[in-house]
């Protein structure tokens, strides 16, 4: 680790000593690794405002204290960890978020947040002469795993949710938003849209492990994000008639998991004949009985594609199918969308300036996932680096990236920040 | 109702007094309805052990009080009311459970302890003299609602179910089974099997609704009992792996989700051209989560025949489809039997014998349904009747018998005690 800095003092570039870039990456990982980890799964488990999430947060103030960087946490709760004036304007930002999905992995988030700090030491390594305001990010409650809401900090941020929303979130014990911010320590009372922190950014970067195979199959350790893919959330309520099902004849049903069953599967068809994506994997049935034939099968479909026509003839598609089916079965189906956020087009001005930095043939993918950059890019010129994912697995205990993919990563964000902010 | 006896004075024949045997269903019928049921679904819940169980049984021993009967309860809570001497032997003895299933209908179980009180009042009322000893009961946890096994009262009496083996079931609280009883006031220190009480009854003889059209369709308020299917549960696991659902491509996806729904579709395929049934209706996901394709999937498969080589060509082409389904999508799949039941035939003699009792053309019809009669009937000559459902609907608040077939139902069940308990 680099040596130590005092908390108030100025930056030091040359702080960052003999201690590789390389290095610095591997220790701070390692330092964060245990945080929130499920012995018997493996997986994270670090949800907002909890004991693991503030123990993340003090490793962040520790990391930022540790390089004589400004700390400050904002109004929403967000870790902001400076190189230079907070105030001067004209920042390039870059971060992501600590917590975690219901065991989720090591990567998706950490990655981001690691990278940034590796980076300003290899910055650092190289001297280089800052021009620029340079801030670290840690986004709160990135996940929703806890409140039910992805992107709370940024989005309370930009506007995208006001106080008043964000004092209704609930978690499963009943307990709220700003009274969970509380007991973790966080003054809540100043909740609320941040616009004029937000003009003093003049370009915010986020890092983030690929949550997907683009990477592998091209064979490259760091893309450029182009969009993310437009995504919602459709509940469908099937609702037949309880029944015994020892006893009632096939001819007298009306099971809803019958319809729920076949619409799982047209789902799958017309994703696959349009190249998007479609599932069902959250589903709750009253009564769940083994003998009992459901009164309500709920079940919920997430979908994505790359452009907003595309996505609605998979809607189209799997609807038509439910209802055929709702009809053949004697079901009564509604549908309700719970949830949409249109494409994201990143800003072309940053991104061709992104890849212009990184030297021709790197690779410009879309992504299905939602990002705090997804929310801030309606308000900063925003951009998005991945690292590669040999598996494409995420949001699991078994999310990988190398070693020497995430130091590419870290390199690539450095010769970012170099270029965007330094002479 | 009937004038009241003293509890501990003789039955009196006479004290029907001048009710009808209508009007004392319908009493008793009024006077249990409120208890258990919930308002928002107008289904009941009276699980075993808890207060509205527990409501339940004071009304029966309301019941047994006010006409003077013996009340009782066995080392098993099951509830007795005892017209003559409990330790006479081969008495004959009827009732059912007042239990329910979550939202259960109001005639699965009490129906028959209704009857049975009704039955006595008209026997009574005829000036019927018992030669033997006759008993309604109340047969504890029928459904096997909160502790998850069906016919716990009737298992345990008949050493279907041990004493150690009760002791480990527990609720969704995890309550135990004798903790539950004791907290009800009901003293767990001696379940256990009963043969000495089975072996003093002569004939049990269980009234229930029918579960099925089957009355419906024939056109007859009552019918007898010839057989009840052989049934079981079997559990699949679907094993995928975990992943996000919003990035991963569909070809590197294992998502048994897909496994499920093709499976949910091949049962009721292979029931319906086997003229069986089988039904999945109960689930568990992880994690559940909207964008998280599922690690696992746990689905309940409930199938009952008329006969065994039946059911088994049925579960032997659901589990293929269920292989070749999971080998189509990466799945690794386990099932396990979880319980079985063989066919129970009710013993010919006691059959033919309610049949002559209550004249020629009365139908005899199998059921897919578990009884406590189908318990006891290892132990015990054992038959049942059923009262016409004009829906076949059961196990759902909607599930309904039209009170003339009830009261034909009574007057039924009256001429089979007179017959096999009075000169």
């Amino acid at each position: 680790m680099s040596s130590v800095a005092p908390a108030d003092g100025p930056p030091h570039p040359s702080a960052a000593g003999s201690a590789s870039t390389a290095a610095s990456f591997h220790e701070m990982w390692a330092d964060l690794s245990p945080v929130g980890r499920d012995d018997d799964s493996g997986g994270y488990r670090r949800y907002a405002w909890t004991a693991a999430d503030t123990d993340c947060r003090a490793w962040f103030r520790a990391q930022a204290e540790s390089r004589g960087l400004i700390y400050e946490v904002d109004r929403n709760g967000n870790q902001w960890a400076w190189q230079g004036d907070p105030l001067a304007g004209d920042a390039v930002v870059t971060g992501s978020h600590l917590d975690s999905v219901p065991d989720g992995g090591a990567f998706d988030g950490p990655l981001g947040v690691v990278s940034s700090f590796a980076a300003l030491d290899e910055l650092r390594r190289r001297g280089a002469e800052f021009t620029k305001p340079v801030a670290v990010t840690n986004f709160g409650d990135e996940e929703g795993a806890r409140f039910g809401l992805a992107c709370v900090g940024s989005r309370l941020a930009a506007g995208r949710l006001t106080a008043a929303e964000a004092h209704e979130l609930r978690d499963a014990d009943g307990v709220s938003l700003p009274r969970a911010m509380e007991a973790a320590g966080c003054d809540p009372s100043a909740i609320g849209p941040d616009p004029e922190r937000l003009a003093r950014i003049g370009a915010f970067v986020e890092l983030h492990v690929e949550q997907g195979r683009a990477l592998d199959v091209s064979g490259d350790p760091v893309g450029i994000a182009s969009a993310i893919w437009p995504h919602g959330r459709w509940r469908f309520d099937f609702h037949g008639e309880a029944n015994h099902a020892g006893t009632t004849r096939l001819e007298d049903r009306r099971d809803p998991m019958l319809t729920y069953a076949e619409t799982v599967v047209a789902a799958r068809r017309e994703a696959r004949l349009a190249g998007a994506l479609a599932t069902f994997a959250k589903i709750a049935v009253e009564p769940n009985g083994v003998n009992a034939i459901p009164s309500l099968v709920r079940g919920w479909l997430d979908s994505r594609a790359a452009d907003q026509e595309t996505l609605d003839r998979v809607i189209a598609g799997i609807e038509q199918a439910a209802h055929e089916s709702a009809t053949r079965w004697g079901i009564d189906l509604r549908i309700a969308r719970e949830s949409f956020t249109p494409v994201v087009e990143f800003e072309h001005a940053l991104r061709d300036e992104l890849a212009k930095l990184l030297g021709g043939g790197i690779p410009v993918l879309g992504t299905g996932a939602g990002h705090d950059a997804g929310i801030l890019s309606a308000s900063v010129p925003t951009a998005m680096l991945f690292v590669r994912n040999p598996t494409g697995i995420s949001h699991s205990p078994a999310e990988y990236a190398a070693e020497d993919d995430c130091v590419a990563g870290v390199i690539a964000l450095a010769d970012v920040l170099e270029g965007l902010a330094c002479t």
